[in-house]
């Protein structure tokens, strides 16, 4: 029996089998509003001003007053429908750009210069909004469900044994995509430029009702470990089998998010990766990360800093690698019109029902316009 | 009672209420075609010479030929539908740049250089033509109607008392967005880093089958005079109301036209704007604008012309705020795939019915391809 | 009568009459895929690489293993439908860069690193594949006809005694406008700054089940014989009658390829021209032209080579001005969704028929994903 099919054997009796057939497409399967999204990084919005961002084409003004917390609004007019992330904010308020109507935090019409109070027009949609971690997060969904809806733990953003990396691009590709590219460590074999030729190991996983998880260890086959993992693992001297599959990565999805940790043994993790994929556009075929990369300090913590640049240009060429072919996968998806996947690795299918139970069918969507 | 209800009290005895609901979007009615409308600035055809233009989707060729005066084809050869006005211009026709089949003034073929004369195929549709002004005007609609039809007076342009701006681009929204942003004088708002801040008053107007007129004051409520108004008006030195409400700017819609002509007393006014937005695709949400800016030139000519530079520089700044504004409402008209206005002003409703009265409903117009 | 009609009158004598009427546009009849096309040039592909190509919407990989011949895959890795052509040639396989499933020549998967052998999934598509005359071709209808249907002869490629010009760029129309431009000698009209002045003379065709075939020849009425000219007929010093119609165009369509010889007398031909558009994209509004301009050397052959920069400058400008106007004429058929050709010149009439005869009516074709 191979090393592959032992592999297999370890999934299979730690994840449900696939049913033959699904019901729906997983790319048409729209993101579950009804959880916090980041919609922006914290430094985006200065003091007194306004920005506009987007979740699954719903456009939205976030507004940082001089006094107060952030908040967000509907990016339209309810005049003439312009954004109002192009207006002046006046103390607690923002006002557009064309007439100078004015809204305030609750959404509401405050003021239209040339009429009289009495007689002011509907306000403008609001969101709730909460920032944490050097993110601005929105509950796109019902509101009534966010304050009882979990607020995401974040990795090890606010922990000081680590440093963390932000990042993230537009990335054109239905979400689903990222979940799947990230979960799937076989993918290892499309890094092997950037890391060498490494053998990964699937040691088991999770499938529970809002969650999947995938366990893996790794031994490199051939070619030298890279200056950007070694920073974050601390060197191996040899691809001798001293060192193969010491560390275990776990890559959870815990809807919507994902995160990605490595540790050796019982220890701290050394890396902790915080990551989510906000759907921009209304057909969500188009998404936004948000990733917070943790990496755990040495001893010696100014070795981590001054490393850090090459840490950042290492993580960017990977994350080009697989920002390329997941867009290559929506493309292929848009001229087929539709899903061939032919996944034949259990915990990808394990994470594809989660993702399409978990989310909405395009059918049901009834939040957006038609 | 406020500043603004007063207004409000002013507008409303002068036009007649809004009607609760519009039966069609305003911004899917269409021009209609039985209007001067320009085409081209004389300029931009040379003599012996033909260009290409456009009216909401038509291709359009014009001519000038060598001796005789412009005229107007269908843009598209009869044998392969390629451009005529990439032919060349041979006496009285042009001749396409592909086989030679060669067009009169008619828009009859007159020769195949392979063909025998009798056997000459169908020509192409003309369309009456003028030229004043310094624009090339074509009639797209019912040519019976042509010289019935009354041609617009464009403003000041032929006095000599006047010198006159030549001035215009496309614009990507529907031409109705132009006639409201330049009748509701509250977008003086959106000036205010070019003008300063300036508090219009509504003085009255007038609603009549085709025409809507707003009449306004302003008074300077902060902020210095800009030069390129000093240019126009004469230099006011403070803002006090002693200068205030001077003078008064008419704005009118005389449809398809627009004007703008601010006076003092019973002066020849300073200013006198003649423009037209045409549409240049057939679903009419591009518009090329034809203004024409004429300034009154004071008792020492020169100064005028010294000062052109800056006065262009001036109107190009605040043209491009307003193309911005008005391409954003398109833009968020494509979004919510419909108008959401939510007009409070009421001579903007009368200028809608106005516009919605004139043109030709989508579902009515039978002139273009389906 | 005049001669235009006379020419008329030998055309009429060679090819049937135009019947009222198509049944379909001809510009909706897909290019019939039971024949071989060309999908790349040979150098574009090196030894041990795999490159990316298209027929009709189809994507291809072209393999060229280290050792063996060509072959041809569709370019959609089973998995995940990100093309093969990205992927790494490793002996007779290539390997998908996502990863790593690797697929023979056959189309079958022969690998997946992480599955046991005995699982392994469905493969992919295969295309016949040949390589000719510095061309690599498929055969993308019915694989059984491969065999029996010929290959085409590629004009004097490879005779010694002519040196070729290989040349093509993708151009944004249906194949059929290509056809129709090369075959209308009366569009030398177009080609006036390039060529001089010009008159063809119809001498007859051709009209047979799979083939169409016009016979020019010239005299130059005015203007001085190009450079490019001379080098392909020798030249001729003066526009008088002596000179005029000696030599014989002769231009075949003998779908799906195209040729245009050009000779004196019996003497072999001067020039010897090889063409065809293939579709690019799954409506066929763009192929690409692959063409074999063979030009016969003279008695002193180091002439034609230090010529030949210059006869590719030419033969450049005039591809030019045809792939131009051919745009245009897609471009007018695009805006009037459909075809209104009015085509007076018989044998072009000969020529539509013909196209629309031996290609693929839309309905028809259900080979095509919908």
């Amino acid at each position: 029996m191979s090393q592959s099919t032992l592999e297999e054997a370890d999934i299979v009796s730690s994840v449900s089998p696939e049913p033959q057939g699904h019901n729906a497409d997983l790319r048409r399967i729209r993101s579950n509003p009804d959880y916090w999204y980041p919609v922006a990084w914290s430094h985006e919005l200065k003091s007194g001003k306004t920005i506009g961002t987007r979740y699954a084409g719903q456009p939205i003004a976030l507004v940082r007053p001089l006094d107060g917390s952030v908040f967000a609004l509907e990016d339209r007019c309810a005049h003439r429908q312009v954004p109002l992330s192009l207006g002046r904010v006046s103390g607690e308020a923002v006002q557009c750009c064309y007439h100078g109507w004015a809204y305030g935090r609750s959404g509401r019409c405050i003021d239209v210069p040339y009429l009289g109070k009495n007689k002011l027009p509907n306000g403008v949609k609001t969101y709730p909004c909460r920032e944490e971690g050097g993110l601005i997060f929105i509950f796109p969904g019902d509101p009534a469900k966010a304050e009882t809806t979990p607020f995401p733990a974040l990795g090890s953003v606010r922990d000081p044994a680590y440093k963390t990396r932000r990042f993230g691009k537009k990335v054109a590709c239905h979400y689903s995509f990222m979940h799947e590219n990230l979960m799937d460590m076989n993918h290892q074999f499309m890094h092997m430029k950037q890391m060498g030729q490494m053998k990964p190991r699937f040691l088991g996983g999770k499938d529970e009702p809002t969650l999947v998880e995938a366990r893996y260890s790794f031994a490199r086959t051939s070619g030298k470990q890279p200056w950007g993992e070694a920073l974050i693992f601390g060197e191996r001297r040899d691809a001798s089998e001293r060192y193969a599959h010491r560390d275990v990565m776990t890559i959870r999805t815990e809807y919507p998010y994902q995160t990605l940790r490595i540790a050796t043994g019982d220890e701290p993790p050394v890396m902790d990766l915080w990551i989510v994929y906000v759907p921009q556009d209304a057909e969500e075929k188009t998404c936004r990360v948000f990733g917070l990369l943790s990496v755990r300090k040495p001893k010696v913590g100014v070795v981590l800093d001054m490393a850090w640049p090459f840490l950042v240009a290492f993580t960017e060429r990977i994350f080009k690698e697989d920002r390329d072919i997941v867009e290559l996968e929506q493309a292929a998806w848009n001229e087929l019109g539709g899903d061939h996947n032919q996944e034949v690795f259990p915990v990808i299918n394990t994470l594809r029902r989660l993702l399409a139970r978990c989310g909405v069918p395009e059918e049901q969507d009834t939040t957006r316009p038609t």
